[in-house]
């Protein structure tokens, strides 16, 4: 279950001031809370990337290096997607004999060959990009709906119970990524406005889910996991969720932009009650599941995520970094409870005086710069544990940043050395390549003509 | 139960990412959690006045008008105390046969005329001020320590349930205000520090009181009320406690200043597993204790307090108005989901220079002001369901303004217009009144001779 925009501080259970998801807070009670989880990345196309392919964008080439340490993503003209090399879980649970569907967000790439059918999954009802439009348009292409078979989660699940075929159900619904919605039966019924109608929703929407786990007699062999792919939209002002005490938010790499609200749930195998400060990424996701299906690793690659079974099962905890990458640049590193800055960003000056503040109503000098500062001769240090805030740098000069940054300063030398970068899918642009004939608009007599090519580099501001 | 600085967002069951609170966080899922729940004030003192008498510092005397919205206490050398017009709760449920205690801070007055003796309770262990000393000091008084008979809540407990007369303990413990401490078994077992010890320490005396109830089969019989005096002390920087996603924090009328981490237990009586948004105050204790004990509220003086009982046995909503008062100033108002400031100020630009900052991190522009900034003319809006950080203000050319503020005002203007101050008791400082001599000096020793009265203002900084 993959949340679109949703931030660490949006559920009860993670300390949300309103405390509207009974259902999260009740699968986090029968569950494991994971509150030191990470996204790989603060922006929605890489971080899914990572998560399906267990490595990070700058591996498998979801990053951009137009400009330096950018976000990148996949809009309608993108020319990239995910590539066919990548070898994404999925596609080694269908060879494992698994039926798999995707409902919701897929954004790794919009060109039919990118699509989810091709790249392991069995079903797809959903949209290859972000929902925010155009819908209506009559001379460029809209977003379209891929669908193919039933429409419900509840729907595939019955057929898998009844089949006995083992599955993997990729719930990426975007209620809480603007333009924020919720069906007429959630809305004005939070306290926090439509993006609380959205949570609200989703919530019942993972409690229905649960239920019918149960009721199928499915929970005992099902693992289920809720996280989100980046932080909250701060930016979106008052609309947006919460990053609970963390800084900034979604597009920035403080720990507000990829921290997660993540749980799991597995009656009968995760023990009910239990919190865990392994440090975890989604990528992880990858290495637990195929690990939990008796599949091997691809050996012929590095794969980032671990697997998490034995934090899962018997609550211990592994060493090993998060890295905070933006674009094409290593931002920060976490071990432990200590996290380093090697260069820090919000966003440019420009486009925070015409309105976009990525950090709203924080500032914290030399660290919410609106200047790509360069901090890798003497990364900015901070304990996550008494500062989650990163408000107190750890003085260079101090014993503790003595004894903590020389291991840092060697993982990521370690992880430079090691590092080959993915070819960059993201750098062009081409409005030739829009959906503007997507399948089904000859019905529709609604087939557009495509434009000539423009391919061009892509802008990305921040 | 009634820390001391200890923040909203310092329990796992309100989101603290450490989760390091496992008996609150159990006592929450047993009982009703309270996340709209406040102190009456954001310092100390006051808000304890206010507690124990029900009604607010401006009523019941714990203010200063020496100058203009200033956060007084009671210092060791202060004239001031408790006033005997005060009719306080544990003075109501001692007449009523209750056997009462203190264990922690009273903080209502040094001079032994307002000690808690003389003051409602049977029972002492605990020091009349604040522990941050002095301690060792040869020629100035030392924070005495008073005890009266057994050092522990434990055995108050039993003794309680052996006589089977009925009890009011009030455990004021002090561990999470500056200077921290912890008991060697907890020292350097957090994630968060000393701070973060202290609180594991709170958290296991939490779980052994109410272990000892359920043992002594008191525990259908009581209801234990956990909260704190006033927001966490944002200012003592990493050392210090969380207010989660909340603005500022102790000494100011933000969010983080005075919103409390409150849960309310009763086995048997309160539901297990909900949560309120009742709007609640710490004065409401007040009205609640005696409305179960069978007691009549006092009818020659208003009471701000509540009745919660609706609230916490059948989860009634009750509407009412939450004051936020600095000093000798109404501060903001909430009402609802809104809240409204009326004079804005963080504390002075000189302290800010000097290295004191009450919202580190934070600066919200014309709200966190280092200038009393009065907005009574057009008050400053907020709503604290979509924007609990209190970042967005609501434009008062807006409709939600237009519909929200003459309710506001109008509750205002009743609130002044029924309102007799009482005697400000923390005007006068005189270092003749120290502790010079206390009980048991003689037997050490070491009583001191008074200095002369040197009866002058007290100086309030901020």
């Amino acid at each position: 279950m993959l949340m679109d925009d949703m931030g660490w501080g949006d559920l009860g259970v993670y300390g949300n001031p309103e405390k509207e998801t009974p259902n999260l807070d009740a699968m986090a009670a029968d569950g494991m809370v994971l509150p030191d989880f990470y996204s790989a990345n603060p922006l929605c196309s890489p971080s899914r990337a990572a998560l399906l392919s267990g490595r990070l964008p700058i591996r498998n080439g979801f990053y951009t290096d137009n400009a330096h340490a950018r976000n990148a993503y996949t809009p309608q003209n993108i020319a990239g997607g995910i590539p066919d090399s990548e070898i994404l879980f999925p596609e080694l649970l269908q060879k494992q004999g698994y039926r798999n569907k995707i409902i919701g967000k897929w954004h790794l790439g919009q060109q039919p060959h990118y699509h989810p059918l091709k790249h392991g999954f069995n079903e797809w009802f959903g949209a290859p990009n972000c929902h925010f439009g155009p819908y209506n348009n009559i001379n460029t292409p809209n977003i379209p709906v891929y669908r193919d078979a039933d429409m419900e989660a509840v729907t595939f699940l019955q057929k898998q119970a009844s089949s006995q075929q083992p599955f993997l159900l990729y719930w990426a619904v975007d209620a809480t990524h603007g333009p924020l919605y919720a069906s007429r039966q959630f809305m004005d019924t939070s306290r926090r406005g439509r993006y609380g109608d959205a949570v609200r929703e989703l919530d019942y929407g993972v409690g229905i889910i649960l239920n019918q786990l149960k009721s199928l007699g499915l929970d005992n062999n099902t693992l289920v996991i809720f996280s989100s792919d980046n932080g909250a939209a701060t930016y979106a002002k008052q609309k947006g969720g919460s990053n609970g005490p963390f800084l900034c938010g979604k597009e920035t790499t403080f720990e507000g932009g990829m921290r997660e609200p993540t749980i799991a749930w597995w009656p009968g195998k995760i023990k009910a009650g239990q919190v865990s400060h392994q440090l975890g990424s989604l990528m992880d996701l990858y290495t637990t599941i195929i690990s939990l299906a008796g599949i091997e690793k691809p050996t012929d690659r590095i794969i980032d995520g671990i697997d998490l079974s034995a934090t899962l099962f018997q609550n211990n905890i592994e060493d090993r970094e998060i890295f905070y990458y933006r674009g094409d640049e290593l931002m920060a590193v976490r071990m432990g409870i200590y996290k380093a800055h090697l260069w820090t960003w919000s966003n440019s000056i420009q486009e925070f005086h015409a309105g976009t503040d990525f950090c709203p109503g924080q500032i914290i000098e030399g660290v919410t710069t609106h200047d790509q500062t360069n901090y890798t001769a003497q990364p900015l240090l901070f304990n996550l544990g008494t500062d989650p805030g990163e408000k107190y740098k750890i003085k260079p000069e101090s014993a503790e940043y003595k004894q903590v940054m020389p291991n840092i300063i060697a993982a990521v030398n370690k992880h430079k050395s090691e590092l080959v970068k993915g070819d960059p899918q993201l750098n062009y642009c081409d409005s030739h390549l829009m959906n503007w004939a997507p399948p089904g608009c000859e019905k529709l007599g609604r087939c557009l003509k495509a434009v000539p090519s423009d391919r061009n580099l892509c802008t990305w501001p921040h």
